[in-house]
């Protein structure tokens, strides 16, 4: 498989033209075709160690995405988007998901288990026996964000505009989704459709600091 | 600016490209064209509240580069790659920097601070006097995982190469590169350039776990 690199034209144009949309035209759906590969983006995704330490819900059912608008703060675009994306990530680690990561290497690749036993020591260090053990869940929340970052660039680049939110309440999500009992917890959301016309911060100019006060070298 | 959205196909097709790059080809270098362009993708990546709590340090410089080796568990990516990008994240957050936010928009969007009072009294209650305010540190640095994530993309759709990369140890990082006095930590770091022919990783088939087991409909 080759990658044929796209024009940096147009993936700066992508990237220019997006932003948090806050108001979707909730009369436009993604098509099957394009969520399909943006399905295909998030399962891609890289995560340290290949680890994938989540779960995306994804949110058409009108009724549902009604019920998490109270809960986030209000805001409208959970309700009209066409696919909503909940970012959950485990609460724990074990050595059972590790082995299940493992078995599907195996599985994937035809390889040992033996040949794999350095690798397993190795996140099991760093993840079960070591100080990131406290702060696991943060770590498989991190995890998410890269996936987060993935979806966003890939929906724009598409032409398919998104809202980044964390300003939801997790536990209430948790409850609504079912994630409480199964391990997982909700972290951050991802709205995905078209931009209402009239959405009148799609015309402001984008805030970042100048470049020379964020990217420095060496 | 309108986006022209690019075929799913190709999207896809890079995606599908990319991997944890294991081994570069210390004799190839990103173009400046190329380089710019991934600078500003790196400028124009999504953050919580548009607040980029954040700094890229890019490093080119080969004895610098040499110098993390010993301090990145002796990984050689570091040194063979052609950019390495170290994504550093601000220590605590303040009224100051919010403020230093606040002036950047008046002046991009020419609006008054009057009408930003609202958002700076959401954003100082959300991230300083809010539970969140202890854990400002992975907030931050959850938030350069987007940009993370938008990097390793941009860059796979440009046909340069990354490899994400946790293992490295922070307070050496932040020595060598003279980050703590300045507030900053480093997180994560992202070599970029291209693979070396002969990197076996390359081949190898990409392990997900399956579809139904990462992407759930409601």
């Amino acid at each position: 498989m080759q990658s044929i690199p796209i024009s940096t034209d147009s993936l700066l144009r992508s990237l220019r033209w997006r932003y948090a949309t806050k108001k979707f035209d909730p009369t436009r759906k993604i098509s099957q075709a394009d969520w399909n590969a943006l399905e295909e983006a998030l399962v891609l995704s890289p995560s340290a160690f290949g680890l994938q330490p989540w779960k995306f819900i994804v949110i058409t059912d009108q009724a549902t995405k009604e019920a998490l608008v109270p809960v986030s703060w209000g805001q409208r675009q959970i309700a009209d988007c066409s696919h909503l994306v909940v970012f959950a990530h485990k609460k724990e680690m074990d050595i059972e998901y590790i082995d299940a990561y493992l078995k599907r290497i195996i599985e994937v690749r035809g390889v040992t288990m033996e040949s794999l036993m350095g690798y397993r020591k190795m996140m099991s260090g760093f993840l079960i026996e070591g100080p990131t053990r406290e702060r696991i869940a943060d770590w498989n929340q991190r995890q998410t964000y890269i996936a987060f970052g993935t979806f966003m660039t890939c929906a724009a680049l598409m032409g398919i505009d998104t809202c980044p939110m964390e300003g939801l309440l997790p536990e209430k999500y948790d409850e609504i989704l079912g994630l409480a009992e199964r391990g997982l917890t909700t972290g951050e959301a991802c709205p995905a459709g078209y931009r209402a016309p009239d959405d009148p911060y799609a015309a402001l100019a984008k805030v970042r600091f100048e470049t020379k006060d964020l990217v420095e070298y060496i």
